[in-house]
């Protein structure tokens, strides 16, 4: 993991800026030898091939979001509705600034569903990082949701929890196009209020 | 309009499996000129250019799900709740066996998102396309939904039809990997669940 000279980063940032451009396929290493001023051999020293270049271009981006969720640990008694609020509102912040950042997964949600022996790959990519995002939020569900603790409400609670992630998805579709930043908020916020926090299901 | 050959149907199936596999940069007028063994000429005869081509073709999409839409037009003294779950369910349905539609919505999406030129272009084709939908839907909703016609409930009626179509292009965008067909149902009336149709605004 030493790289006194930043090499890898440098790699990252390029990459990153590549893939959002011009998608996986529209990316090649030999441009990002180039962009980087890099010799190849350099490059194949960091990484083995396009996917795991991708793979750690996204796994930065997840890293990312997961450092603003966790600090959602920090509050502590901490209500499930403002939880769920304020945390949706940030990741709709953050990737409102970050065009780049959109162009990255939907890339990767693209690719997937397009199939073949690259769609394969990235489908493993995606299911990888699924696997992080729900380790590392697991523990912060659990001390914020009562029901996630006790099992009791399992059903219903994990419905919630895709409608939103799915509904999220939906926002950051659209953010930029028929959606600003104060409507994705709103929007947002009318979402969660469907859903009764205080009811017996979610105790 | 006169095509009796179906040369215009022609091009415009191989344009979209072409636009399906290869994405919108990926796929050349050269290549579906190949494709169709056709002339340049007859090919250009009949569209302009790339972009012309891909509103076409998404344009038919859009006809076809109208098509299945309009259809609702015919079950009068439909209740609201009904009318938004089983239209839903049948969205997911058509995407659900249509794996080609799909990628050509999400690459009308993530081309408009990666902007330049092309996607300048592109977010004005989704723009007529979503004029479209909405000229054609307006008088179906406004028959089914009562708080369409006397303008009375707008803001509220407003958000959770935007809610409900953010949320059904998160689940589309997950169609076949994290959620299989009865899995995106279940996911879709839980959702509607969170409605209660049967409130004063929505009256």
């Amino acid at each position: 993991m030493s790289d006194p000279c930043g090499t890898r980063d440098k790699i990252l940032e390029v990459a990153r800026s590549q893939f959002a451009r011009n998608g996986y396929h529209g990316t090649s290493m030999d441009a990002i030898v180039k962009d980087t001023g890099l010799s190849k051999g350099a490059l194949y020293w960091h990484f083995d091939g396009k996917s795991e270049l991708f793979a750690a271009v996204l796994r930065r981006e997840v890293d990312g979001i997961i450092h603003s969720h966790v600090e959602a640990l920090r509050e502590k008694g901490e209500g499930v509705r403002s939880f769920v609020t304020l945390r949706g509102e940030r990741i709709i912040e953050m990737l409102w600034k970050d065009r780049e950042m959109r162009l990255l997964f939907f890339t990767l949600f693209i690719e997937r569903l397009r199939g073949g022996q690259e769609g394969r790959e990235l489908s493993e990519i995606a299911g990888n990082l699924l696997g992080i995002i729900q380790a590392k939020l697991w523990p912060v569900a659990r001390e914020v949701f009562p029901a996630f603790r006790d099992g009791e409400a399992r059903g219903d609670y994990q419905r919630m929890v895709t409608t939103l992630r799915f509904l999220m998805n939906g926002i950051i579709m659209e953010l930029g196009f028929n959606l600003d930043l104060d409507s994705a908020r709103e929007l947002w916020r009318f979402a969660i209020g469907r859903f009764d926090f205080e009811s017996e299901v979610f105790k």
